[in-house]
């Protein structure tokens, strides 16, 4: 009798858009590689943190809040929202704090791709949109990457035209090439944006990039486009997932119709807020960074390999070989317990990713480096 | 010819849904009163949250975790899984862990609600399931509370037949009545379930109840149903956001489709483990909770008010009236600075519920309850 009831039971009807929705993790992070391995990793450079930590003043902060977590967080994040209003001149209601960009991409794909809608970004740039919007059933068009590793702004633009673009998608500066474009390309491009295209530009690495204050001259109650900021890179709380979304406030407006109110952590909004407050640290950070990309920049050029440009806490070196080369190079480096990162997409993925870190941090790299390369060689002439 | 530009310029094009959703925000949280009436409340007893705080070891754990913030969290929770897998005797693969219940109800319906897709639920219980059926543009069904302010199983398990249901949500123990149904009439319901309808238990108060060990009777592999349990009550971390599902490797290896896989904070994950291994201190928590409902029961009954049965962490106190009795009588306690709640749906909108919290806080709400009554009955003797 049990048996006949058992065979009969059938699981839960899943949507069909989840029924296609292949089965992968998007990530693999650097504690499962740990743990395949069996070895932990001796450096962290490949996920782009902060391995110089938060201010001390964010992490003062969060202790304190710590004993007072039995409290949910505020779901309007009522004192970060203003200090954030304050500090780009803007109405709080031009800002949604969401649990890191990569919620708030998740947002942006609830409120605007349906089964069918067309999404546009390049090919090989940061993908967690994408994952996103499989999960909506939305129809991703993509455009390889211009002649000088920087998102093809051009051919992004005719693109979205062409499949009637719900959303455009420009992460700048951009992960993983390290590139960007001037306020002045992204103005000239939301001039261009079609009728009801949304300009989503994914600024994570904002703070870091050599136009810190530019894209101020974007109007934030542009209804054309939307800008995402975090508080995981310049500010150092990957772990704390808090970010937050600047536009217009029809827009901004609309994620309190589907957003997860009492979704972000007690001990984030502390950290953050204290981070925000917290600009000399900030400061000294951008400086620790522009010196260890100068190292990396060096490490590279001193064993032939290019670095790009960068406006971000990493440095995507070119390898000068195509991918197989650059992930063989890639396991050599995890074999010798440096944790890096590399695109997965070509032409990018001629590079290894490697992320900014303390001097002790790029010296492993740079110990690792010229051995990894050599067996590296060695491997391929033998293939 | 600017003029010309902007007044062509039109919004992005939300969804279909999104359009149709209301602006409301689903709960207006405690800060967001005392920012309204420009006045702190003195108690905070009215979101279930535990007075008490965490145990001390998670308040610990948190604080060291919070320096190592920069680092992204674990996307896979290997280790709270794990602990969690031993306590529950089950595999890792059969639990995931999330961003509380809300973030895992949210998730529930990503996976199960399209557009048109029934959910079943009680008519009045914890509503923000309801919130994000709509923003799958679902269609949600409910039933009324049975005559002893319990759900009413029989009527939920027609309902979900009638209506092809593919979601049938149970509260248990249930908010915001406190009321519960034992194991054995879960088990019953799951054998009448119609075919392809997950029930989902929402148990996020599970740690409190008088059935505390007894669900485990409910094979965790069972394809009928799936289990919501939180840190956010019980463990007292609801600022931490981090709770957990348990159910069938089929279920919950589809959350791995759609779900923020890095979304799970690093500080929470330290703090819920520590929190999981300090049982001492939940057994604890669980006498004090006995204590002040024993307590608040006794002011209830003491003021003519019927106390429901609960196996949670409030009180819902019947007020013998109706709602707007209730209404008015929730308002006059808010102007004596005690922050309580009431269910928002008749006929439990009869009662105001009140939260567990230390002797000082109890004591709060009993000096201010007889002139809030006496208040509300001269208010409504006049209207």
């Amino acid at each position: 009798m049990a048996t006949f009831r058992r065979s009969i039971i059938t699981g839960p009807c899943f949507t069909p858009i989840v029924q296609a929705l292949p089965s992968i993790v998007p990530f693999v992070a650097p504690e499962e590689i740990e743990r395949s391995r069996g070895r932990k990793f001796a450096v962290r450079l490949g996920a782009n943190e902060l391995t110089y930590g938060p201010s001390a003043k964010a992490v003062d902060a969060m202790k304190a809040a710590a004993s007072a977590a039995w409290k949910y967080g505020d779901p309007k994040s009522y004192e970060l929202r203003n200090a954030l209003a304050d500090k780009h001149g803007v109405s709080p209601t031009n800002i949604v704090v969401g649990e890191g960009v990569d919620g708030l991409l998740s947002y942006v794909t609830h409120l605007l791709i349906g089964p069918g809608d067309a999404l546009v970004t390049s090919h090989g740039t940061y993908p967690t949109l994408n994952y996103f919007v499989a999960g909506r059933g939305g129809a991703l068009h993509t455009v390889p990457y211009g002649a000088d590793d920087r998102q093809d702004l051009d051919a992004l633009v005719s693109k979205a035209a062409e499949v009637n673009a719900k959303v455009l998608y420009v992460v700048n500066p951009d992960n993983p090439s390290g590139t960007w474009h001037p306020a002045s390309s992204i103005e000239h491009l939301i001039e261009r944006l079609p009728s009801g295209c949304l300009l989503v530009v994914d600024e994570a690495y904002h703070e870091l990039g050599v136009d810190f204050d530019a894209n101020a001259h974007v109007a934030v109650d542009d209804l054309r486009v939307l800008r995402l900021r975090t508080f995981s890179k310049g500010y150092g709380l990957a772990g704390c997932r808090i970010g937050y979304a600047l536009g217009a406030l029809e827009i901004i407006s609309a994620f309190d119709k589907i957003r997860n109110h009492f979704g972000i952590n007690r001990i984030s909004q502390a950290g953050a807020l204290a981070a925000l407050e917290d600009q000399p640290y900030l400061a000294e950070v951008r400086e620790r960074i522009a010196s260890s990309r100068a190292a990396l920049n060096e490490i590279a050029t001193s064993h032939d390999m290019a670095p790009l440009p960068s406006a971000t806490n990493f440095v995507t070196m070119d390898c000068g070989h195509d991918g197989s080369f650059a992930r063989a190079l890639l396991a050599r480096l995890h074999e010798r317990d440096v944790f890096v990162r590399m695109p997965g997409a070509a032409p990018l993925d001629r590079c290894i990713r490697v992320s900014c870190g303390t001097e002790e941090e790029v010296d492993v790299f740079r110990q690792a480096l010229p051995s990894a390369l050599e067996d590296t060689h060695k491997q391929l002439q033998k293939a």
